[in-house]
């Protein structure tokens, strides 16, 4: 970092603590959020990175008079040393599955009688619930009303305003009054009348709408209220189109302005019965609702249902896939003609990122990239959320391995696909961590499983032939995945560090991606990854059992495989695949990308 | 069940609802519990079971003026709806992971005002908190006070009065003194002054003591108060012999009456902390706590300490295992040549649990069996916890698989082991079963994992290949074992209905048992278990990794495998298993017992 920045970051911070003392507020707490809860978030709500220089998406910041940090994962940590270094914000590192440390931390270090701020707008109620015990244990106080970011941020990012557009069939496969009617159905039996969410994606998918507030996530700022023969759309006044604001009205969609979504909950009758998801509100819409209104605590049923990709979807996802890896055709093939031009320009990370996203941009539903373009040259690998920019990137040049990990949003789909690609010569110990990799990957691929199992029990069985050589890896091995929305969604998750409770539970029609990795720092990093349906596999006399149907249409880089490390059973399952994949993409590739593909999917 | 059997349970019933009218008792609850949380009850407490006349180790009777029912889970519904025909107590079937499902019937019920009633002495602390909360919501009271059973049950058995002995050394590797000091310093780092401690595995662990109170396990009824300079067993008057005693005095532990214990809570200091496990102790003993004493809540120190085999201990097992293998040679042996035998007598299942304890108490060091042996033969085989009886079991005759589950109490440790051997021909059907079970078994055998992976997590490498097939079995994977202890011990634990919390980290020293199965109703069973040690397997760049060490010494049944369904790696395995079985048990057998070690450890 150089030192303007640093100084910046300073300078931001001392006048962060002039208003806290103004304020009598002993530690601010700053998390990664939005009033929505999001994974991304409108710069508006960027306050962390802009208070301590830390970009990664997972982080929480404290700041006391003597002290200033950020709680983060290990997916951040060589990026948060290098981002933090100079600006006298400590790296608190959370060692995986204990998300919520820094609680512990306030707790410990916090004084009786004195007081935490945190705004409780953008503080998820489970969360709240947390903090509150923990200090309420020490007699410190908890202020949750007020955003001091506003006293402090002068040129504080104002909310994002792009327009709101209808999902159209055929691509919606469901219409509207079908999703509400089918969410009304799912309250009755909880006995509510009225339903509030926030979370963006469960909006957007409920209301057949989609926006562009944020990078990657198709979503739009707005809170619904859903009551037994009307609802209501919270959003900002001029984003819904007329159009659509009329097509809302035919399913009895009203619109409200955004500001109002509090004072709606505040309204609410006294004989309201209202349900709301813990997890997917904040403490602030929580702190709306009268203290007489009844209220029922459950996952958001559009979480459920969003999950559950119906036949129709997945046909969509399919067709999708395969104009996705035809484009990666066409990608490989360029980069593989590009690096073997002993002429060529010096190649970049940030140019194999604008070449996948244009040869994505040329397929028809393309949408936007689905998150942000992991491409890591050889060390830069092993950067779990490395994200190369213009002015820091490594240029593709000698040996070594390629991570690229990339994906697209599409009207008929979302997609996420982690290719590792050998360049020039690579060693035994490339191939054999590869292998690895692979076989963890392919080993979870073939599962067969009962309906019904819960997601993070699955994690173990990709883990198991990477952990055979005394390697792990520090993330999860997989994420439920959208349809035209957000790339990371639940309820289930294939990870060691999510509690296997019964909202996890695996049924068919879920997307998730099977993605086990391996990282030697300053060496290299390795994952791939798949997409993988739910699918019937077999109805016997234990049950259903499921299976998953992969999705991901793109080779596997066969040069990087040491094979005797494979046993037949895998050679066949990658044989299989990559036959697969040539039947499915040839009919969409030509020249270079066609060429590429016949000699990228040559059996073992 | 006979008539008169269903007639005593009917007039037990009757003659519990007048008791319940006179006290305004509207719901009474009785678990399956002790005041110590034990597994197996001294009769005294198998109140549930005089009631009901469902026998099965687990289950929870509720009885209401109008209904009367025992909840149990998967193990036992063919079970107990045979033992609860006609008694018109219900068989409420638990389904996997939904233990507490009792609760959720009580709530919805019970009406406002109404009074349920459970023994307090007898009731889980964390259950208890549960409970209170889901009846507070109804508005439904709760009496914890009393025991109405004393009413009602006129031959009530008294307490058991069986000597406490020491566990001596070379046996008892670490001193009494050492446990008490390596407790204290685990008090004081949680800022404990003293500790109660409950279950009664934990009590005879720290004092070096064992006991014969209940069958199987060898532990004595007795709560244990430790501070920092002293501690207190409370123990039934007349069970500690003198110089037992005499011994505890010289390490600092008096001994004061049972029924004190109660009170020595009460009388706790106001400065005192008191460190205590909700998930070991009662609710009524965390009553007896004066409410302005600090109490610390944690796993009990004693439950983590006695997990951790030390080496010597993990020798002596090794030890013990040879014995115990060479015990099951001798039986083999004779059960084969008895079933080859055309002139023999009729041979039953209880016929197999006579001869295998008998082979076992030839061993040096045998103290009695460490559970009731399962011995099923076809159908049987398919009643998970099947129990032969005098009164109803099976004769070993025709074709089928045999079933056998059992285990030892040794002074140098506890065995628990289940083979499956065939009986004349059997088919197809029953080897594909049998080698998939087998798989199972092995993969997770085969696993390396990081040290710290918490146990739960592991049970789907066990599952993946038996789900393969569309087949699953209702039990977990494995459990904790004891040293000269109880055969199922904490706090790891291999299955998927266990979240995996932090304390069910795999550590170096835990035995666990795998134990796969596959059980077809009215057909047959099959499950294969062994014991492991968890083991150091690597230190790497990613930190420890643990193994399994196979400790568990006799063959496997390879003329019950379908060859064709086993990879090479699978099939080395087993042959480096059986060469291992066959070098180590073949000192201690002879005859007709070594020629079958031979035969049946021949490779595959």
């Amino acid at each position: 970092m150089s030192d303007t920045h640093t100084a910046l970051i300073l300078n931001r911070i001392d006048t962060l603590r002039a208003a806290m003392r103004r304020e009598g507020i002993d530690a601010l707490v700053v998390p990664s959020a939005d009033p929505h809860l999001s994974e991304y978030l409108p710069s508006h709500w960027k306050g962390r990175e802009w208070l301590s220089g830390f970009t990664g998406s997972v982080g929480t910041f404290i700041a006391t008079q003597d002290f200033a940090g950020v709680w983060t994962d290990g997916r951040y940590f060589t990026q948060a040393e290098t981002e933090l270094a100079g600006t006298s914000v400590h790296l608190m590192k959370i060692p995986s599955g204990a998300s919520l440390l820094y609680i512990d931390w306030l707790a410990e270090n916090m004084k009786p009688g004195q007081t935490v701020a945190v705004d409780g707008a953008v503080l998820g109620l489970a969360i709240a619930r947390q903090l509150q015990s923990a200090l309420d244990a020490k007699q410190v106080k908890l202020r949750t009303s007020g955003d001091l970011l506003n006293a402090v941020w002068p040129d504080r990012p104002s909310l994002p305003d792009a327009p709101v557009f209808e999902h159209q069939p055929p691509h919606a496969t469901r219409s509207r009054a079908s999703k509400l009617a089918e969410l009304r159905a799912v309250m009755a039996q909880q006995g509510a009348t009225h339903h509030v969410i926030s979370t963006l994606d469960d909006v957007a998918y409920l209301f057949n709408l989609r926006g562009a507030d944020v990078n990657y996530n198709p979503i739009f700022l707005a809170h619904a209220l859903v009551e037994a023969q009307s609802a209501t759309l919270f959003v900002l006044e001029g984003k819904v189109p007329a159009e659509v604001a009329a097509a809302l009205a035919k399913d009895g969609v009203r619109l409200a302005a955004y500001a109002d979504a509090h004072a709606a909950l505040s309204a609410l009758p006294a004989d309201a019965v209202l349900l709301l998801d813990p997890r997917r509100i904040t403490f602030g819409t929580r702190q709306a609702v009268p203290a007489g209104v009844k209220v029922v605590e459950a996952i958001n049923p559009t979480t459920f249902a969003k999950s559950k990709k119906n036949d129709d979807e997945a046909a969509h996802v399919r067709a999708t896939m395969e104009q996705d890896g035809a484009a990666l055709c066409e990608f490989f093939a360029w980069l593989e003609k590009t690096l073997a031009d002993a002429k060529r320009a010096p190649l970049t990370e940030v140019d194999i990122d604008h070449h996948i996203t244009a040869a994505r941009a040329r397929r028809p539903g393309f949408i936007s990239p689905s998150f942000g373009t992991i491409a890591g040259f050889r060390s830069n690998g092993a950067i779990m959320h490395y994200r190369a920019t213009e002015e820091a990137c490594a240029t593709i040049e000698g040996d070594g391995l390629l991570l690229i990990d990339s994906g697209g949003q599409y009207v008929g789909g979302t997609t996420d696909i982690t290719r590792v690609t050998a360049v020039g010569k690579i060693g035994p110990e490339h191939r054999r961590d590869f292998t690895l990799v692979l076989k963890g990957m392919m080993a979870l691929s073939m599962a067969t499983f009962p309906r019904g199992t819960r997601s993070p029990m699955l994690d173990a069985i990709a883990r198991a032939p990477i952990w055979a050589d005394g390697i792990d890896y520090g993330h999860g091995t997989g994420h439920g995945v959208g349809y035209f929305m957000n790339v990371h969604e639940g309820p289930q998750v294939i990870s060691p560090s999510m509690m296997p409770e019964p909202h996890t539970a695996m049924e068919p029609g879920m997307i998730t991606s099977i993605e086990p990795g391996i990282y030697r720092p300053g060496k290299w990093g390795i994952r791939i990854e798949n997409l993988v349906l739910n699918v019937p596999a077999k109805t016997t006399e234990f049950g259903e059992y499921l299976r998953f149907e992969t999705l991901t249409l793109c080779p596997i880089d066969t040069r990087c495989i040491e094979p005797s490390l494979l046993y037949p059973h895998e050679v066949k399952w990658l044989n299989d695949y990559h036959a697969t994949v040539r039947e499915r993409l040839r009919p969409h590739v030509s020249g270079d990308a066609l060429a590429w593909l016949e000699e990228r999917t040559q059996p073992l």
